[in-house]
């Protein structure tokens, strides 16, 4: 046991139908006079429901993936030429990246309400495009001061997107246990957190409209996100990193792809993963709860459908091979790393 | 699912053996350069060897337990006659105790490194007392910046003293289960910890020198200590602290007794923290875990064991009645904290 964890400092507020007196209340405490409201057009009507009752300087509504640099820039701009002193983001994982990116150069204080399963409210991790290249890094001024946690605001969001996003959460979960800086404590939150989004995610399956596994889910994806940010990324993410960069691939789906066939690869030289997958499952082995999860969930099941091409097979496993975290409980090789992104593309059995 | 969750901020770090080097990388990282070191005289050695890498100012061994405030007064005056920048407390709670009193009022950042299980490493609440009154708050200036846990610290621990502190740290994680301020996020950590305990505890009561049970304990205390300091204080830190402060029972051995039968009142109102512990000692029932743990540990059993008169009961019944948390699951009432503390002081089978 051999370990250095940093605990960032983060006031969390977890309030279903309480978004609102939330954000007022953190925005009092920062004692904040003139805030920039981050929201996309699509949220417009939210973001001014749980703003009603603070000091608004300044609404802001260019909200772009992956967060281009000159959008970055234009929101930097308006934050200073309005003269604000807080950031208060409403929105998925752009919107928040968004916030995120002007409190990197300006340090801006950023209450965050996610309003899907991304996590990166509970990160420190930054993320910029400039043309086709994206830069990330981490810098405490992103870390959000606190984030209101209203599950209500995911009630809309459609049962496509909730699997992805969950699932995509659930992978932050995962890889955290062999990541290049796993340690006990990332997994005692990623273990919970798995707990929370299988039931979470089960739950709103059967009825999208269920508070109470609304309210697990993005619990348990702010878990994920804490043991993700703190643990680094694993085999999985480097592969989805590989597959989505090289091949345009969508995220949410090749996340929920790929999954199973790294904790194939991983389990058998992971057994305490294993075990405590296991155990928050509640099923015999981890590749089996997380099939039965995968499979009352209708997840996206091969790259085949997702816009993989065959050919790309062999550069993927290039591409992939030099960027395995030396962490990896199984050593990564070509012929193991062709056979699992084969059996990802083809969709074949896992175990 | 309705809670606020502030998350302090602490860098941890986990190496046995690795003390010495731990510590100056933590002070090099304040950039400190005249540092208190402070360590009861018993741990003088301990102390030189652990600093011996780092510009000592000041070397201060007057720790007393609970903190007098006269101690306190004393050690801050040393700090300012030496012009400190930093604090390096070597030993148990009394010595963390004494640094974060110093860091109360200076503000001196504070590297602990903890040589028992008792926590308070990881909170941010100091305690003072005095005369007879012991007054105690939270504050973010004194939790430690970082803490060094070195197991091998911990080797030395005798075996009633290691279980004491143990099973003290045990209560830390039962009782922020259904304390004023319980939520998952603290059930997470409390669960983990329990886990870590009940392993640890086991292997190192067959074993003291088994340093992966050290280990295990060590880590276990950290996490039930952050569940704990959250959480603040349930039905069983109420009932402990009257037995302590009104008929002055040993503190260790007061927890250790009176657990199982908090936890009995509490189990059946509580099956979410039932079904967490029962999970966390692999056992049928949270409180079958718990005996069979204190079975194996030889642990206190009953309170006229330790100085508790029959004659006080009805006395102490008075006295916890109206400091029982609302947040307890169990309401209690002048009849079931009776009997609580009756077959407490006889030893009775608590289920």
């Amino acid at each position: 046991m051999r370990f250095v964890h940093d605990t960032l400092p983060q006031r969390v507020v977890f309030a279903s139908g309480g978004a609102t007196e939330g954000v007022a209340t953190e925005v009092g405490r920062l004692a904040a006079a003139r805030v920039m409201v981050i929201a996309a057009p699509a949220a417009a009507e939210l973001a001014d429901r749980v703003t009603r009752g603070i000091p608004v300087a300044l609404r802001h509504d260019e909200v772009v993936m992956h967060v281009p640099l000159d959008v970055a820039e234009r929101a930097r701009e308006a934050a200073a030429a309005h003269n604000v002193d807080a950031i208060v983001s409403v929105g998925g994982g752009s919107t928040t990246g968004l916030a995120k990116a002007v409190a990197l150069t300006t340090g801006l204080p950023v209450v965050a309400v996610p309003t899907t399963y991304a996590g990166s409210e509970a990160t420190d991790v930054w993320g910029l495009t400039e043309g086709a290249t994206k830069s990330t890094g981490s810098d405490r001024r992103v870390l959000p001061h606190s984030v209101v946690y209203d599950a209500e605001l995911t009630l809309g969001l459609p049962k496509r997107m909730t699997v992805a996003s969950g699932l995509n959460a659930l992978a932050h979960c995962v890889d955290s246990l062999w990541a290049p800086k796993a340690d006990p404590i990332n997994a005692a939150l990623a273990t919970e957190g798995a707990r929370a989004l299988a039931d979470g995610l089960r739950r709103v399956d059967a009825d999208p409209t269920d508070l109470a596994g609304r309210e697990h889910t993005l619990y348990g994806a702010y878990l994920a996100a804490v043991a993700f940010a703190s643990a680094g990324s694993g085999l999985h993410h480097k592969i989805c990193h590989v597959l989505g960069g090289r091949y345009n691939l969508p995220h949410a789906q090749t996340h929920a792809v790929v999954l199973p066939y790294v904790l194939a690869l991983n389990a058998p030289n992971a057994p305490e993963a294993e075990a405590r997958l296991a155990r928050a499952f509640g099923s015999a082995t981890a590749l089996e709860g997380l099939q039965s999860l995968r499979a009352a969930l209708d997840a996206p099941r091969a790259l085949r459908d997702h816009g993989l091409a065959e050919a790309d097979l062999p550069d993927a496993v290039t591409a992939v091979l030099p960027v395995v975290p030396p962490s990896n409980p199984t050593p990564a090789t070509a012929d193991n790393l062709g056979a699992l992104l084969r059996a990802a593309w083809e969709g074949a059995d896992p175990s």
